[in-house]
């Protein structure tokens, strides 16, 4: 891929996502605030960029998520007048089900994690014909996630590094391609990236060790987001190029990066959003004197009732 | 007051408050996002602006409020190192309270509404010789609050029309200036304003139409924090003077507002937060075909748990 691929997408999509603001907290501190995306993650940029990429076929769309991902597809299917059906896991919240049902998407839960809906979400579109629209694995997807990081340069063009959350790792790798920070694709002396896991979900920093995406064991508060068992193919093809720093973070951290982000800036964040922000909290990621970091903010999918933990 | 005081607050506060972001929703609307500013709403800037222009007595500032002005006087206190004492009413909202007390402020809770806690405050500010820090009938607060109006068309250069919420008008008087569109205040060709008050609360409707401000019964959603009972003189000589459209809304417009801000935009506005978007969801301002519209979301000291109401 190259970073033409997110410039492109970014002309793709314009009309259909929004440029979401970024937040200057300190003079060092930028919080990119991709939680007010349509559907209420970045998943929109990708999907949207996937199906306008094609012709769909008259089965419509479908995908496996955690649940962003389908609320994202089904969003788009909905804007775009075609049907969409969606697969998602038991361990997928009350909230992105009721909204997935709102958005009208055919749904079916089915298998404890990701990786079990994705199967029969795969055994399905054999069947029917849909249009696949892959959770992180597809150019198309990646291409679309990578508009987020075109978009961190243009509004903070003097960040030093940008702090991203990891699931499967479409998004880490499209930001990294979109800022400019894959070597090799044509964009030209990026930012550093910092990549953050949860501890219990491990995907990218497992596969960094192991030279290849390998199976993790995947639980803990953000499993419904970052729930990938193991990273995909051409995450890893373009992160493992990258010039970055990979980090996890507790569950606690994770929590408590969330109360904060509420608490003291209104920002209403489910737990995946707030795991980049937990890797500098806990000081899990420590940046020099006078680096300016982006932490990208990237999902809203959850029960505001939640967001006050005493 | 003239523009020049809205340029000079801007320079005062700006190490202290937020440059809150704008988000273009549709090509002809934006929302100005001032519910993310330090204290959770915009009352920072007039409270960081009028304790920075003179010296603060050893007793410190005083302030009285329906929460969130007070909320901004104790946090610009602490974070500048003088002591705050605030007055309440009783309708002020638990999740203020707390707020202020979070902050450290001494707290005094009096009085029904807020004219009464205001009183209460003034006879103890003769008692002190604390510093009062008025909730908008200062032009530091008036010229604090302006620079919203002065970030917008820096943000937003080709707006046409601005909505903005109305309790003792302070705000919206600050954004009118701000922005220019006060005649005779040297800002030059600004936009139109529109003032959006509640049906309950309408201290600028009714002062408009006596042609001085009036007292005005006070009840409703929006109480704690456009409660005030009267317009401040301030505020009527600079919005009597303005090309501005007064609109009133009901609180079920308020409610289906807040709703909507959060199920839509994932934003987690109080009700004075999303008034001014009432004006537009409900109909009661309708914009031109092609008129850009700022709405600026105000306001976010609120329980998250009561933003989804089924
Ligand atoms: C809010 C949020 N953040 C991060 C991620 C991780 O994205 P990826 O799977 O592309 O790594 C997801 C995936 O669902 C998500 O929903
Ligand atoms: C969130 C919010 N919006 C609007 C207002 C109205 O401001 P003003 O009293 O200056 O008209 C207030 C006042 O407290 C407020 O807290």
């Amino acid at each position: 891929m190259k970073f033409q691929d997110a410039l492109d997408a970014a002309e793709r999509i314009s009309g259909y996502v929004l440029r979401t603001p970024t937040l200057r907290v300190t003079p060092t501190l930028t919080f990119k605030l991709e939680l007010l995306q349509h559907s209420g993650s970045f998943k929109a940029r990708g999907a949207f960029n996937r199906i306008l990429t094609g012709d769909v076929p008259e089965p419509g769309v479908i995908a496996a998520s955690g649940g962003n991902h389908g609320l994202a597809v089904a969003y788009a299917a909905r804007r775009l007048g075609v049907r969409a059906e969606i697969f998602v896991p038991t361990v997928t919240s009350p909230v992105k089900v009721a909204g997935l049902r709102a958005l009208g998407a055919e749904i079916t839960q089915t298998g404890a994690i990701y990786s079990q809906a994705a199967e029969a979400a795969a055994k399905r579109a054999a069947e029917t014909g849909a249009l696949q629209v892959h959770a992180y694995d597809q150019p198309e997807v990646i291409a679309g996630q990578a508009t987020t990081g075109v978009e961190v340069m243009e509004q903070a063009p003097d960040t030093d590094t940008i702090l991203v959350a990891v699931g499967g790792g479409g998004f880490a790798a499209g930001v990294s391609l979109g800022s400019g920070a894959v070597p090799g694709t044509a964009g030209g002396g990026g930012p550093k990236i910092v990549a953050v896991e949860p501890e219990l979900i491990p995907t990218l920093n497992a596969a960094l060790k192991a030279g290849e995406p390998v199976q993790v064991p995947v639980s803990g508060v953000a499993a419904d987001a970052l729930g990938a068992s193991k990273l995909g193919a051409l995450a890893f093809d373009l992160l493992s190029r990258t010039a970055l720093t990979s980090v996890l973070v507790t569950d606690e951290a994770i929590e408590d990066a969330r109360r904060t982000l509420w608490r003291d800036h209104r920002i209403a964040a489910e737990h995946s959003g707030a795991t980049a922000y937990a890797a500098l909290l806990s000081g899990a990621y420590v940046p020099a004197p006078g680096e300016r970091v982006v932490v990208v903010i990237c999902g809203s999918n959850t029960d505001p009732a939640t967001l006050v933990i005493n």
